[in-house]
């Protein structure tokens, strides 16, 4: 861990030549020699722990458990490409570790070319999300798995279809019986999301801000805490809280200001309001959730921004009606920077899954694997 | 590492029920307590030393070093899908660690749902192979990593679009720089390839057999030395031979009968007489490396033959002329897993990328990036 930068305490002789000269004045430009002082950081720590809680060690609840079996059948499907009509499309393919869980691009790539309708957000600490997708279509990450299963990153016809792909490879079977004892079918596609959810479940990335909210007031630097308080002061936390920083609601984007005359967006997207049909609906989205932001632009529904200083001023544009300093933003953004934690070992790491060759010829979709569906887009 | 069996000794006195009538008849018949004495294992070690050769560490040359600066840059190159012209391809794609660095299609999957004209290897011990590609037309896999960046599996128009990729995403310049110190420009495709090329050649994957070349020779079971034996014996190893059990030398794919008839190809590859028009190269391909070999189905240049246990018959049948039994099958699929070592932590563990948005703007590709060029096969 990069242990935060200390503030100039003051003490010891000060050797004072040009150089030094040059860079006290950049030091007091820069503000951190008039640091706020000790009792301002328990009042941050204080405020910030009104609004933001420490990560949990995983997302597991009553109904969903992270049992070991689970667990392990759930990382082997995340990974197993197999199961998509034309073997190339995967859980992985748009959440990949070393993009630290997410795919770099604006709107994923599914098979058969198809672009996905909404930018894809990172799959580490979503099973702490109050829904899941932009639109909150989705109650949890297990029913957004078992969707998935028929959307463009997997594109199978149907369950029956995407089931038969599954059951095609040896050793499958027997993980799913360990998994979900006692059900005499437990091959069906609502376990698949149940094993999928179980291992994202686990997938929680505790930072420095963690430590910070534990009590350790310097495990942020001092401009760290400074773009918390501002993070806090200019109303970003209203939205933005909880454990994961955020997906805990839904709100408008473009409180103040139409979004796309700031993000450039080509496309004006309805957000809920394409669900729901209720104008009260109409370009709310979920709130993003900001753990390991810094990790993986671009950002909004349609990344259609490509960097979190440009992301982090237009929010405070069109959400808040502030025109945020650059010093601002850029204290907010080293903030952001402190909710990058690891990469947690079991997905940084590939199982190796059984090995057998993809079928084409499943399901009769050998047919469908040459045609080119319509993108949904 | 799994122990081996040990074979049945002689010794110590045996309780005799009808269980155990039953195991020393199904002992008897499996043929292993009339297992070949000590001096036929010797022999059989010595055979083996004859053709085969343990793995180095790596697969460096005088030409193509591995220094870490090379090996940490390729590996980041190799899981960046950013370098692809819609930001969905990657080495990684076709060369998926969880399939132990393939990726279990008959033909890989590129970008714009282009197939590629045959069948990827994994690319674990690929260093070793005397040329890359089924028809070995490149010399290494430095050449094929830097031509691979305008094949379907990247798709770029040309190599200044590829790096224009490259250079836009933060951190690489550097890293190019440490890896090729000393020139005015390092980011070319050229040293791209050699930067892959570099991270490739450390992935060895030494497994028990080379154990068993160094002279353990129970490292192997009795039933994989047997399978050993009957592959050297029957003509296996006459062309499978190396550190690679393979990938030395071009054979004809159908000696002794047409392959097609055989594996039920849909179409005939005339292999490498496409490349040199050279009626003695008809059907001539690069002799797979069998390293690895039972976790990456299916096999062949077109991925026609789903199973290891077809395969070794197949190619008793169509380049040897025998009709190899089931027993002789199974003993050599036994040995052949035997080669099967573990994933080296640097491919089975996913780098951490420098975060930046892909974007499908940069060099003028986006117009092409949503026509659809036709598939290369």
């Amino acid at each position: 861990m990069n242990k935060p930068h200390r503030e100039f305490a003051g003490s010891g002789r000060i050797e004072v030549n040009h150089a030094g000269l040059m860079a006290l004045a950049a030091f007091l430009f820069s503000g951190t020699l008039f640091a706020k002082p000790a009792e301002d950081d328990a009042k941050l720590l204080k405020k910030a722990r009104e609004v933001f809680e420490p990560l949990p060690k995983d997302a597991a609840t009553g109904e969903f458990p992270v049992s070991t079996d689970r667990v392990n059948l759930g990382r082997m499907l995340f990974f197993d490409p197999r199961i998509s009509i034309d073997g190339s499309g995967s859980c992985l393919h748009c959440h990949q570790p070393a993009l630290y869980g997410a795919d770099a691009l604006p709107k994923s790539r599914g098979v058969h070319d198809q672009v996905a309708p909404r930018n894809a957000p990172t799959v580490l600490n979503a099973g702490l999300q109050f829904k899941i997708h932009w639109d909150g279509v989705f109650e949890n990450v297990e029913e957004q798995a078992t969707k998935a299963l028929l959307g463009p990153g997997f594109g199978n016809p149907d369950h029956t279809a995407a089931m038969a792909r599954v059951k095609a490879i040896p050793g499958y079977s027997e993980m799913f019986q360990k998994a979900f004892p006692g059900e005499s079918d437990s091959m069906t596609a609502h376990n698949w999301g149940k094993a999928i959810g179980a291992y994202e479940r686990t997938l929680v990335t505790p930072s420095r801000f963690d430590e910070y909210l534990g009590g350790e007031s310097d495990a942020l630097s001092a401009v760290e805490r400074r773009g918390l308080s501002t993070f806090i002061d200019t109303g970003c936390a209203q939205c933005h809280d909880g454990p994961a920083i955020g997906g805990g609601r839904f709100e408008k984007f473009g409180v103040v200001n139409d979004y796309w005359n700031e993000t450039g967006s080509k496309e004006i997207d309805q957000g809920r309001f394409k669900i729901t049909n209720d104008s009260a609906d109409l370009y709310q989205f979920k709130v993003a959730g900001l753990r390991n932001v810094a990790m993986t632009p671009p950002y909004f529904h349609d990344g259609s921004v490509g960097t979190l200083t440009e992301a982090v001023r237009i929010m405070a544009k069109v959400q808040l009606g502030t025109d945020i300093s650059e010093n601002d933003t850029s204290d907010v953004v080293a903030f952001l920077r402190s909710l990058t934690g690891k990469l947690p070992d079991d997905f940084a790491s590939a199982p190796v899954l059984p090995p057998a060759a993809f079928d084409p010829m499943l399901s009769g979709t050998a047919s469908k694997a040459v045609s080119r569906p319509k993108p949904e887009e």
